[in-house]
């Protein structure tokens, strides 16, 4: 392909392509707000029309019990790779708005920086490969991979609906690879290549000690109170070193080799400068780990929130009858979340503190740890492309976080899904002001043309190992 | 002293008595509100006309910085003893307000109750001691004791007044022992004596992790969690058994005598009942001590609150920066309500948590524990005045909770408190529905006429040792 008429094409376009994008950005498609369901529509129906626009000649939109989602099919030959391309057109909540500098549905080009709710996630995302697969058709007539898309209206509330619909349309949406348009960047010079990210699993702890709160004079020493219980088998779930004591946790965990290891050293992370933007003295946790390790390659358990008793200003004299836990692990290869939820419920029921009673139930949310192959062709031309835009070579990474649409993709459709995207870490998503630099909107729509035009080459095969 | 007039007395004017308490309870003497401030005033006035009616030769409504007080003095002849009888005249909130069957301050009788906030917490309590008086006026032409009287209005409020009234006017209120009208009984035909109180003191602790809230996916494993450290910090502070593990708690706890575990060990205190009450399987607690003797005789830390994170429905994969919590201790003689909370202070920062900042905050509530002499005469006079009309012995008790009166007229005034009152357990005192039971207010003023006959008999001096 001629990467450098295609480059022309993208910048001779390129207000045009901002003016669109921003045409989209207006639509204030929050999906977890109802009132914003006819935003939901308008948005899906913006999009269907943009790909028919770019030339994908089969769109439709396709209903579920919530967002309809988004497909299309630009089949371009036998024998090429077929390559599912995802992304979300819902947003965040734009709560609390009076923090935003200007309104969140009326972007604004400021300092080089798009800045409107979705700029970055994921509307902005998701629009850089349609402007590079226009540019690609200007100059080559067509892609040169078989293409679908499947862009979903619920990532921003858990993608409820996901599940269900791919297990349903496993044929309609096969393909060798699929490629992720929601992801980021390692920093605003640098690209990166996530490799996979880890799962999760979640419960809630109620305790109950008797029948009502008590006068702490009365009964303080005698009655069990649910706090101290609490404290005490919260305490107890990890050693002094971080690790987590619950019975099992770590028997499925994937060892790294020493020089997997090693690659994941080299990652230019910047341990002070991270600590003086967070506001801490030190890192905690396992000690034989890196505090990249603690996050990429280690599973947690996590107490997301305890509470019971007196909280108002002052003092009362309370012997609480109630306390309450909420607790998430985050899960790394091969772990799987029912597992641990039913170790950790175990240890919580073998750890039962006297004199009160308890509850655990689990949390809806849930999720497969995902890891790719490190070999995966797609990573390779992923890399070759952001090579030749960037003049660098991708960070090659682990998201600490849950992105469950990777393992999803993978057991429903049986496809790798490789993230090339371009979410900058100081973006601002789902907080006010969000933004996406235009020199990334650039960098990313000219590398996307690259990307395509590398997994043009590869072998399918190879994609579905 | 001609008790068969006094009863007979008391009988005749029965219904008026009652119908004069009614009026008092119908004055919604709320401390806590200021909207009750008007309210506060009339109960005081009214108090102090009550006081004159009953013969009390000088009466004084003296300003505080809060309450007023109202104080009397009826001196009959040197030599005799001098009584300081104190009460108080505010009452609770009535809140919730819509689980009262008839109005707060509508005094009702059902079922042999007087039904009204303040019928027992207390001014049915010390309304029982002013019908004695003038039932021994009425046979004996004055009381056999100098009495003198302090009623204050701010008991409810924790007496914020209270300390600096006893310290400026020692003079005026000096008296060989006080007697307290606000107290209770063991059970509805069960007279008790309270041989001392417990002290109080706390504390706040706030921990702090890094500058905001941040994502336990991206951090969580390498920033420290306020969470986890708190549940530390709280686990460790006691051992297995209950028992308090800050250095130095139980240096000063004095030990009771085999004879004094013996005494307490005969008290009727029915186990199972209360356990089913409570609603708990079986209590806990340090396994040398009876479950009475943990309430009364040791000193506990209990923590009456405790939160940080994220307490709403369903799961949020938060890693807080906050944890909070509070904590009293309720202490026995000779602990130092200063020196404990030092103690208490010295544990946390010596445990400080790694990765979390942390600041400690004094309650500005504390109280020194309190205990008379257990052969001290006035307990002895009004054992003999409750057999009397009980026809039992009165239960000897310490009461697990904490009366900051006693200590401090002990410290201010140099006189012992002996609690002689006749709250019933299960009077609902501080909650809706709160009553007397009317077999009650009758036992009290004829116990009361007995009790103020035996002081009038005791050497001043032994009341004074």
């Amino acid at each position: 392909m001629d990467y450098a008429a295609a480059d022309a094409y993208l910048a001779k376009q390129r207000e045009r392509h901002l003016g669109d994008l921003q045409a989209f950005l207006r639509i204030p498609s929050v999906s977890a707000l109802p009132a914003h369901r006819l935003d939901i529509t308008r948005a899906s129906e913006w999009l269907a029309d943009r790909l028919r626009a770019t030339g994908v000649p089969e769109v439709r939109i396709m209903p579920t019990n919530g967002s309809p989602v988004v497909y299309g099919a630009w089949p371009v030959r036998a024998g090429a790779p077929t390559i599912l391309l995802y992304g979300h057109y819902d947003v965040q909540p734009v709560d609390p708005v009076a923090l935003w500098q200007t309104p969140p549905f009326e972007p604004a080009v400021r300092d080089g920086r798009l800045v409107a709710r979705g700029a970055s996630d994921d509307k902005g995302s998701l629009f850089i490969p349609l402007v590079a697969l226009e540019a690609i058709r200007s100059v080559a007539g067509g892609p040169p991979v078989n293409l679908k898309f499947l862009l979903e209206g619920e990532e921003e509330t858990g993608s409820p609906n996901l599940a269900p619909f791919l297990h349903d349309n496993r044929e309609l949406l096969a393909a060798d690879v699929t490629v992720s348009a929601d992801g980021g960047q390692w920093d605003a010079e640098t690209p990166a290549l996530a490799l996979g990210n880890r799962g999760l699993t979640g419960l809630q702890i109620d305790m109950r000690g008797a029948a009502t709160d008590l006068h702490s004079g009365t009964y303080g020493g005698t009655v069990a109170n649910p706090l101290h219980a609490l404290a005490a088998l919260l305490a107890g779930m990890h050693d002094a070193n971080g690790r987590v004591t619950v019975n099992g946790f770590y028997d499925s965990v994937r060892t790294l080799s020493a020089a997997e290891r090693r690659e994941l050293a080299r990652v230019p992370f910047d341990d002070a400068a991270l600590r003086r933007e967070l506001g801490i003295a030190a890192f905690v946790g396992e000690p034989d780990y890196t505090p990249l390790e603690r996050t990429w390659i280690r599973p947690t358990l996590e107490v997301n929130g305890m509470w019971g008793g007196f909280q108002g200003d002052g003092s009362k004299t309370v012997l609480p009858n109630e306390a309450h836990a909420k607790i998430t692990c985050r899960l790394v290869p091969d772990q799987d979340p029912d597992q641990i939820a039913d170790a950790v419920e175990q240890h919580v029921r073998r750890h039962a503190p006297e004199g009160v009673t308890m509850t655990v139930t689990r949390s809806k949310g849930k999720a497969r740890p995902y890891l790719m192959p490190a070999e995966h062709p797609s990573l390779a031309a992923a890399a070759k492309a952001l090579r030749a835009v960037y003049g660098k070579d991708p960070v090659r990474v682990r998201v600490g976080g849950t992105l469950p649409v990777s393992d999803l993709v993978k057991r429903e459709l049986g496809t790798w899904l490789v993230f090339f995207a371009f979410g900058e870490p100081d973006n601002l998503v789902h907080a006010p002001n969000e933004f996406l630099r235009l020199q990334t909107f650039d960098r990313g729509t000219r590398a996307y043309v690259r990307f395509f035009d590398e997994l043009g080459r590869a072998d399918p095969a190879s994609l579905r190992a």
